[in-house]
């Protein structure tokens, strides 16, 4: 159940390694949502000055995962089988924020999505869209999988 | 054409920005294909200790990109439309090699894929594999793209 | 413009060829929008009894492509250069729906996100999603491409 | 396991519903590997003229799952949980053919490949690849899924 306790834990456990090694921060966490925010420095881009899709790609993953950890029992790690995203346009800003719904329970696999705004000059526009299919594991079983 | 100096300029290149950040190397490049590498590190795995899928997400797309960078004038940029990736075992060990190829050489769009390998106690495993659809976009309409 | 002329055209030409074989039938059109409903019959199951993921697909990636065709030029074909499908569960009842939409216009690149429901018992379930990429050309340039 | 009893039960079960419908046509069966053939016929195609996209999904879903039934147990069903499809070029020409394999076989999720290429006076090429994620369910847990 998604209480205090819950939410503080996700929003402490969200940034631990790489995530936080890019600078990706929480912006809110509700039952079956989860958003995230970059606030974009140098080393997110690529060779021609966009942010680069595989930093995009990390926010699309990861915070997609955490909004299947708001509804999931402490027990159940998150693991990512497989996603696919689209990239609307190059993304260039001060910010890129993520927002992340789940869009199926199931029992095993569940699926959600992530929507991707780029921030620049003050205007939100979408600039990429991801679905993610996601394992959900007994912490039990993680090791011998 | 796949010169020297084109390797040269390629492998310069390639770590710009975010791949460079990540610590992703250049392993090889030949006509279509592009391999990297990228040495395990804390900061590269996520909250259970496996690799995260943003690293790999990163590696797959940006070696997919220079795949095809080898095969194009040197007047166009390559941009990623978007790309699926599934992810067959967590990630350990301590090195993951990504090896990247063109699929299909479009006018205005080209298809690579990328397989993923980690290495872990001298044994080569696979454990990702990823479809990247790229834009070949002439440098001059990059900007209004 | 999506005049009534427009309307029917669109309607008149979209179960041409393979999506009127499966029996799929226009449901609604709209700026940006396609909705197409199947009754299900033997021929669309597969060897459990389920509706087949492939006719599932063709619906997806059709409707998504008419979504599409509701806001080009007329002198504009849609063409699929790929797309992602999820299957939440098993599909049964008695009918299919599916409600397609663009979700970004490109120049050249667009991309449309397909929702497919069962109709079972009179209860509306989601079962399926996707998210197609669609490439607009003109006409004249269809032949050489 | 492989025997000729097992080949000849794949080779009767593939194109019951759907998939015969669509005049799919089983090829090669083999160890992790599966092969179907469609003979081009007019209600195969979209509103161009090319073959419709959700025939060759069709194909790649359907040959890809049974390249899956060749390596598991017999009381083992195999069903889509996503896959993901790019289309090089137009399909035209007589028949189509599709060349599936198993990529990684896992306990509960396995991941398959299709190859794809149309066959246009007398000539093979590629036009079309797709990824496909896939859930092994024991026959018993089927209906309650």
């Amino acid at each position: 159940m998604l209480d205090d306790t819950r939410i503080a834990f996700l929003k402490k456990d969200y940034p631990k390694g790489f995530p936080g090694y890019c600078g990706i921060e929480v912006l809110k966490v509700d039952n079956g949502i989860f958003h995230s925010m970059l606030k974009v420095r140098s080393e997110h881009k690529q060779q021609d000055g966009f942010v680069h899709a595989g930093v995009i790609a990390t926010m699309a993953d990861h915070t997609a995962g955490y909004s299947l950890y708001t509804v999931v029992p402490d027990d159940i790690r998150v693991l990512t089988i497989e996603f696919k995203i689209n990239y609307f346009k190059p993304a260039l800003g001060e910010k890129i924020i993520c927002k992340s719904k789940v869009l199926n329970m199931g029992k095993n696999i569940s699926v959600a999505e992530s929507e991707i705004f780029m921030i620049a000059q003050s205007t939100e526009t979408q600039i990429s869209k991801a679905i993610v299919t996601l394992a959900m594991v007994p912490i039990t079983k993680i090791i011998s999988s």
